[in-house]
Formats: C-alpha cells, sequence, structure tokens
C-alpha cells in the first residue's frame, strides 16, 4: 500500500514536529537551557512510538533508525524554543498541541498494532500508549503529574479514536480511510474539551461507613 | 501443568485486582478524577509483570494481550474509587494491599522466568523487579517517591519470596509446590514489618576524615 | 577479538562501580536506608544499558544475566554508603564520579550498536541513552530533575564520545582503538565544564511580537 504508507509517514512527522515543540515548550517553561529543550523534544517527539515499538518488539524502534523521525525533531525542538515568545499564553498553547498530536499518535500507533497482526484488544492499548506516552515521560522528566492524570478529558479522546481505527475494519471501512477522521474526532473531541473547560466524572465520594 | 496453570492465572488475577485498588487509591489520595483513578490502577496492576516480559522478550506482554488482566484491572480501579471511604486509614490500607500483591507478583515473575530458562539469578531479578515494578511506577507518576526507597522492609521480603521459588527446585520441591507458601511468606513479613514497625538496617555514618 | 573483549569487560566494570557509587551517594543525600541505597546504585549502574538492550532487542540484557555486573553494583553500593562521608563535597563528588561513566557507558552502549549491525544514526543515538540513561532513572526515582536537562555542558560530551566511536571505522582505525580514548575525551570534556562552570548556549529569547 504505497499511498498509505507515504500518507503515514506524513502524518508521523506532523505530529511529531507538533510533539516535539510542545516538549521544547515545556522545557522552556521550566527554565532548561537549549540542550534540554532540545532533548525533552525529542523524548515528547518519539516516546510514545517507542513505548508501543518496546512492548511490540518491533526493535530497534523505527524512531531511531529513520534519520527522517529524527531530524524533524529536532528541527521542531529547536525552532520552538526560538520561538516560545510568540504565543502569549504559552501553557494554553502546550495544550492545544498536545491535543493535535494526541489525535495523531494514538491512530499512527493502533495502525501500527494493526499491522503487526496482534489481538484488537491490544492494538487499541497501543493506539493509547502510543499517544499519552510521550507525554508522560515528558512529565516525569520535569517532575510535572502527566497531563493524563490531572486532565479528565485527555485519556477519553485518545481511547475514542483508538477505537475508531481497530473496529473500522470490522465495518468494511478500510483502516486507512479512517486515518485522517479519528485523528481528527480526537483531536477535535481533545479541543472542544479545553475550550469549554469540561469535566469528566468525578469520583462518588461514599460516606464512611460508621 | 493445567492445575499449575490454573492456579496461577487465579493468583494472578487476585494479584492484579489487589493492585490496580492500591493504585486507584493512591489516585484518589492524590486527588485525581475517575479517569486518572483506572489508569493508575492499570498501571500498578500491570505494570511489574510488564517491566519483566519486556526485559524477558515475552512481546507483546500477556497482560496487554489478555482481556482477563486487563478487565479484572479496570473492574477493581472502577470499583475501589466508589469504595475508598471505607477504609478509616487510606494510607495504612494502601501498605496492607501492597504487601498482598508485593508477595503474588514476585513469585509470579519469579516463576515466568523460571519457565523461561533464564540464569537463576535472573529469575530471582525478574521476581522482585516483577514485585516492585508497579509500585515503582505508580509512584513516579505521582511524583510521590518509590515506597521502596523510602521503606527499609520492603524490597527484603521480595527478595526472600523470589529466592525461594528458585531455590526450592534445587532441593528437589516443585516449584508449584511452593508458589502459594513463598507468596504467603513474602506478603507475612512485609506485614509484620509495617505492624511493628521494623527498621532495617542504616547507613553506618562514618566520621569525617578531617 | 578476545583482547578487546576483555579490556571491555574491565571499563564496563569500572563504570558500573563508579555509577553505583554516585547512585549510592545520592541516596545517602536523599536520606534513604541501606537496601534503598543499594537499589538506587543497581539502577544508576545497570540501568542505561538495561534500556539500550531493550531498545536493541538484546535481553534478556546482560547486566541481568552476568554476575559480575552485579556483584560489582552491589558491593560498589554497599561500599559507597559505608564512606560516604570521605567527601567534603558530596555533591561536587557525586558529579565528577558522573563524568566518569558518562564517558565509559556511552562508549560501551555505542560499541556494543556497532556490534550488533544497527545504522551509524542509531548506533551514536544508543551510545548517549546508555550513557545518560542510569542517571536519568536515578533521578527521576528521588524525584530530582535529571541532570542532563538541568547542566548545559552534559548531552555534548556524551555525543562526542559516541561519534568518535562510530565515525572512526570510516576513517580507518578500528573501533577497539579509540575505546579508551573517546572515553576519556567525553569524561575530560564532563569534568572541564564542571570546573570551569562552562554554559552551553542558552535559549534566545524573542522579544514577543506585539
Amino acid at each position: 500500500m504505497p499511498g498509505t504508507g507515504s500518507l503515514q509517514v506524513v502524518l508521523d512527522l506532523v505530529g511529531i514536529a507538533v510533539a516535539a515543540s510542545a516538549g521544547a515548550w515545556i522545557a522552556v517553561r521550566n527554565g532548561l537551557h537549549l540542550m534540554g529543550g532540545v532533548l525533552l523534544g525529542l523524548v515528547t517527539g518519539l516516546g510514545g512510538a517507542l513505548v508501543r515499538d518496546v512492548l511490540l518488539g518491533a526493535v530497534p524502534p523505527a524512531c531511531l533508525t529513520d534519520w527522517r523521525y529524527l531530524v524533524t525533531a529536532l528541527a521542531a525542538g529547536l525552532f520552538a524554543q526560538r520561538f516560545h515568545a510568540l504565543p502569549a499564553r504559552l501553557d494554553r498553547a502546550v495544550d492545544y498541541l498536545d491535543a493535535v498530536w494526541l489525535g495523531l499518535f494514538t491512530v499512527a500507533g493502533a495502525l501500527k498494532a494493526v499491522h503487526l497482526g496482534v489481538p484488537p484488544i491490544t492494538c487499541v492499548l497501543m493506539g493509547v500508549v502510543t499517544g499519552i506516552g510521550g507525554g508522560v515521560l515528558r512529565d516525569v522528566l520535569v517532575n510535572r503529574k502527566p497531563v493524563v492524570l490531572t486532565d479528565e478529558i485527555y485519556l477519553f479522546p485518545s481511547l475514542l479514536a483508538a477505537l475508531v481505527v481497530v473496529l473500522a475494519p470490522m465495518v468494511g471501512a478500510s483502516a486507512a480511510a479512517v486515518t485522517v477522521p479519528a485523528a481528527a474526532l480526537g483531536t477535535a473531541v481533545r479541543m472542544v474539551a479545553i475550550r469549554r473547560g469540561w469535566h469528566g466524572p468525578s469520583v462518588r465520594r461514599a460516606a464512611p461507613q460508621l
């Protein structure tokens, strides 16, 4: 599938560029130096795919052997640090960037798992791991609580996008045809949740049974 | 060995349910929302086995392909958040839950390594990694110092249980026959250490050689 | 290549002993107990090689199956805790120990990747991952920002040493012949940077485009 392959690579590179920029901005926010920002960009951009590939046994991970991925992440990390002053509200800008790659990486992760022929439930999980992994690693490295644990509507859009990719072939759609719509869906749900300040279900606090 | 297999699965599922509950209670304790608690329960319940399987090359890890493990961890994480108000002293309750799965996971981890035929010293290490891994990942995610680093008698019970499982076949006992006793031993030692406030050897502070 | 092999093992063991000592001193600094210090020593001494081997699919990692590596890390961790009062300035002493194993592990990591036949760019990355990995894991476990993110000239010496190892064969030198010089180069650059307080390029702060 040559067409699918090219589209996939383009989406991957866009996701990596956006994620590496978000990582670099978090580095600026935390007062790290230039090399630290580049490294945090690399971790954010490639971390999710790295964890997925290790869990699936696809080693060495493609993002460590394909120079296009590395160069994209490096360039975006440097570029973002140069222009970090442009967004007036850096935290909010990072949240929106995170939403973009959350959708893209989730779909890329689920598709790779589907191609490797693992069970459907594992494909969904691999989508989520790829989608949230880079952000978790980034946040742990700067001693920040991972956004997936503190933001209520973050895991859900990723789960949704992964489910669409994995279930589509079961109803006759080709996985390739749902790539862009599924990524857009995940990103859109996350963005609306940020903008509207949506909250998820909170823990129902039972009264102590005294 | 069908009997051993079933027993093993039952012990695994009990361990996962207990660990996911402990993870979910730590999430409640840290003010996380419902999805965050479910995710932290999953990480605590499946994390140790995940790391072990990656280190042994048994990928994709069984806990990501077997729906029983996933469903158990998800259900326990939800259930524990619903009833977190029952234990009057949540921290102490988490410590006791941790003791239960410390024993169970250590034994399960060591047995899997034995079955895969790696060297005895590696089997012992894999038992310890499986026993402490989920808790370490959970604590790192919520910026808490891992209990294995702060509590003095935590690594020791895990090491003890793993040694029993690995050494038993060398003195003629079947690994299956020592499964439950070894897990019970590890759990019991940890529980007594909590209850009695046992301390391990502390660092002997040499006077500065001035 | 028997000679190279022995030299490699000796360098590995020296690196592990130094790194485990640094890990144990960080444990003392953080008020951890004896077992916690031993564990942190193990993680610091073996962590980088562990991550590298997992990424390269060389599992179970050699450092978990070879008793010499384990015993060296354990002994160094215990020994360092016994004598932690000797260095008057513990933090600075840790920085210098870190410089020593940064060079050694980077070179060992890059060489292993070269032997496994992965692409040159992956070999360089594997060198850096092995060089910085143990320190990152150690720092994350004690909720300390990883030194590679906070110190400006830390990633650079590692990258330099890895590049020398990977590029040397392309200009006719044997990888074995550059092992010691490359490690010494990485360590020396890092040490001079500490001693002279060198700073790397900082983020160029563009004025907000208002």
